[in-house]
């Protein structure tokens, strides 16, 4: 449940000016203000599952965004039943000058491709249907000019193929994939979000290498172990476990107890396990960029 | 719309270990931990009407309660559908250990008696069916002892007689009402809430003599006049012109537009209609008593 200082769980990224949100608990419009942030290139929505604490600021969303006079269509992405479970939630919000797209959820692990990144939804372990979700950029090979020359590549297709277009020269007829300039894919980068759910080999396997995995750690207290299984949430130890086995980066945590008034008691045994864990907090916000190479 | 340092309208009353809250947008649950105050006492929750920033913050107030494990029934008042959109809204919220009572408005005016106070709704004037409400809290007159002893009452009678109730003498068979030994009725507690809505004469006769009233104040710019009337709201010169009429003891200004950055810019005129007006901010409160006499 909320506190006064401390929202429920969302995550926004903001990427090449296409912002995407997963989760959006009450008060997620009042955090994303504090933050200064606009609404306005939000144009995907993901929910993990459809309890409460993870939808029940859409409807105020939605009318804020109503409000703003948005026309772009906004796309939504969650287990199935999304449809049914908003338009519910709609109730308060019918009118829209917007259109809402629904895409729900089918298979066990699940890619799509959206504004210039891939979102891979994977079923984890909770009491309903939920997700987690892994944000990657991809980033391809670095221009080879000497390949270029050599191969005979006419100059003015040299930038197309750079971008990863196949192109035809227009004088000759001659084809030319991105693969005869490029070299290797280069590492891009990856964010993986996951809450409320028990550890599972899928979360494992999609926050492998990721650059940021944000995580739940619902309780630190050992006698609290019976009641995450019981519940399907995570133990802190266990977000640090699957961090650790996942070779991520860093490692946020999230979705504290209410009666885990202070998480930083558990940091240092969190970090015994897994040295890059950080305590999540309101706001908590951070910049990644490509590798230099 | 909810801003991080101004949450949306809700009043709560306190008043001899039960709670009346009126209005629950987004965020209220968490204003209302701000103030260190327990859900558990809210045994009603009037709508003014259901627009989302009134009614957004239900489905989690409704969740926050249940995970405290109530089981004391909650009673909802509201106007005509509230059944309906309360329900559908519970799609995020369908396993509740209470039950809710719904009591929907039918007369443009009706007085309903609650937990030792009568609360009024009345029919107010917006885009959508909206009430006001004013909570009373009657006082009886004060015990005379002279006509008490005069009338020859029994003194085991006189504490029941003075608490209002009616008494048979179980040894003479004799009724007495406690007409008998009151003298007139003193003047009680009154609080009004008006939000949502143009002037109206409703607003006028049901705020009459309130010892504090709540009221809308949209728009202070007098080029809003025009958007006030539009959509139906208030300006808050219009607020202190019905304060002012209905000589009420005190009016709190609320529900601003988000366009109305300092209200404070508009106070010095509200107090020129109407002295005693005071700029409503998150968690302001006050405490009234009866007159001491």
């Amino acid at each position: 449940m909320p506190l006064p200082w401390r929202h429920l769980t969302s995550m926004i990224v903001r990427l090449n000016g296409s912002s995407l949100l997963v989760d959006c608990g009450e008060g997620t419009q009042i955090a994303l203000r504090k933050k200064g942030w606009s609404f306005k290139p939000i144009d995907v929505i993901c929910f993990t599952h459809f309890h409460g604490d993870h939808i029940g600021g859409l409807p105020g969303l939605l009318l804020t965004m109503g409000n703003a006079e948005r026309t772009e269509p906004l796309t939504m992405i969650g287990p199935p039943g999304l449809a049914r479970v908003v338009n519910s939630l709609r109730v308060i919000a019918p009118e829209l000058p917007f259109e809402i797209r629904y895409i729900e959820i089918e298979e066990p692990e699940q890619e799509f491709q959206l504004n210039g990144y891939r979102l891979r939804a994977f079923k984890v372990n909770h009491r309903v249907t939920c997700y987690g979700y892994s944000l990657m950029l991809d980033r391809i090979g670095r221009f080879d000019v000497e390949r270029a020359k050599s191969a005979g590549i006419p100059l003015k297709l040299w930038n197309p193929l750079q971008k990863g277009n196949t192109m035809t020269d227009p004088d000759t007829g001659k084809v030319y994939t991105p693969d005869m300039v490029l070299g290797a894919e280069r590492k891009g980068l990856k964010v993986t979000y996951v809450t409320d759910t028990r550890p599972t080999a899928s979360i494992r396997n999609n926050a492998k290498d990721s650059d940021l995995f944000i995580c739940e750690g619902m309780y630190g207290e050992l006698d609290k172990y019976a009641n995450a299984r019981e519940h399907r949430h995570m133990m802190i130890q266990e977000a640090a476990q699957i961090a650790k086995e996942a070779d991520v980066k860093e490692m946020w945590l999230t979705h504290y107890s209410p009666s885990l008034v202070h998480p930083e008691e558990f940091l240092k045994e969190a970090k015994q396990i897994y040295p890059n864990t950080v305590l999540g907090k309101d706001g908590l916000s951070t910049e990644l960029d490509f590798e230099d190479e």
